[in-house]
């Protein structure tokens, strides 16, 4: 299971204000906290960043990745700002994200073919959310479509059902956990699958958040689910990872499997 | 999701000195408790019982029917103590249970269809313990004849997977989520499934029995399980099971779901 660490994001205010500042302090000391709780890749969240993206995103790739050896998940919808992020990451990054809308599609597969990346294929198509398993599908398989013309490898490929808030949308829920089964037969070897976690408690009360993102992971853990973007600094979720790997028998069971 | 209630064992010191000695109190008052956390069905496990197990069970079930309003889930291998429950119980006993086993089946499945009772139907065989999830669908195969021979309603069947303990059998959790999915399309309406949920934590050290145990919960609720004979008193593993149920679209969510 390849755990993202979701903390790193301009909407934090902590970091949001050393990402405006170039004050790279805050941002080492959660990358390092994140990366000792279990984290494999980064998530580096700089939202749309119309003014000054592509600058911004390369300074704080450099800045990290001087720092920590570990490989960045670039998350933004700006093509000039993530193209500034590839240029000068260090291994394999992870695009977050292309989507089925159809500039998104081509210029973000288009980075991910030129640098060797992977890339998260989010199902939203330019018609909007998708309304159940059949049509985050047939996303998908456009993703995997417009993958396989440029080359990319279908194992590069991290499909995202896209959890809908429980809030709002209850019954879709299982739609995504069908969803995740199908992905797996459109294409050999099959796509690798990815979650943004914590949407399914966007507006839920604070105390009920943990309890029902470590549940619904573990549940996704079950439909196959390959890698999720998360909060590592939650130690009873990273409990509930650890054990639903042992259960997947991904790691051997040991009494000190949680150490 | 259905919850039974494990804790009425001849095996736990104090209800089997309780049931030994005819003491009502210890017993009524587990019953009690299990059903204020949720419990749907309370198990009755007096396990072979060789000596009186007909006397003990006729009491057992009229001691706490008279008490509390609560269908019964009948567990012993002993098939006269299995009838003299039946013969006394209240509303829809679950029979636990019946195997592939060639007597068992036999003669368990002939008491569900004379007292219309559920019935479970645990994949072991006379040749022992199922290696795999086909090892399992051909024995819940068997059991399922059976039944439509004896015209038992499909859906008054409980297909057991068998759980063996993770720490003997890791690699066979995956095959017990397989197994799941696998028996819902041996008929129509599909039979139901159940667990025994606390077998995969047998002789692990106790301050991770409770993780493991309502991490693998949620993990099979994402495969469909319909009901778990569990520990209802485990707080953590009730609100799991809410939560399970609530993004399953069971339930309503509410903020107040727990309560």
């Amino acid at each position: 299971m390849l755990v993202i660490g979701e903390k790193i994001n301009v909407m934090s205010k902590n970091l949001g204000e050393a990402m405006k500042e170039r004050n790279p302090g805050p941002i080492i000391e959660m990358a390092k906290k994140q990366i000792e709780a279990g984290a494999n890749y980064l998530d580096i969240n700089i939202g749309p960043a119309p003014k000054e993206g592509p600058e911004l995103m390369e300074w704080l790739v450099t800045t990290i990745q001087n720092e920590v050896d570990i490989p960045l998940c670039l998350d933004t919808t700006n093509f000039e700002a993530m193209e500034a992020g590839l240029k000068v990451h260090k291994g394999k990054a992870l695009i977050n994200s292309a989507s089925g809308e159809p500039e998104r599609l081509e210029k973000m597969m288009s980075l991910a073919a030129k640098h060797d990346s992977l890339i998260i294929g989010l199902c939203l198509s330019a018609e909007g959310i998708p309304r159940d398993a059949n049509e985050r599908v047939m996303v998908a398989a456009e993703i995997i479509t417009k993958a396989a013309e440029l080359g990319i490898p279908n194992d590069h490929i991290y499909l995202d059902p896209l959890i809908l808030p429980l809030s709002v949308a209850q019954k879709d829920v299982l739609e995504v956990f069908e969803s995740l089964r199908m992905f797996k037969s459109l294409s050999e070897p099959p796509p690798k699958t990815v979650v943004g976690l914590s949407n399914i408690s966007n507006s839920l009360p604070r105390e009920l958040k943990p309890l029902v993102d470590r549940t619904l992971l573990a549940m996704l853990m079950a439909c196959g689910l390959d890698a999720a973007i998360l909060d590592p600094l939650d130690r009873e979720m990273i409990n509930t990872l650890k054990t639903a790997e042992v259960l997947r028998n991904e790691n051997l069971y040991a009494p000190s499997y949680l150490d």
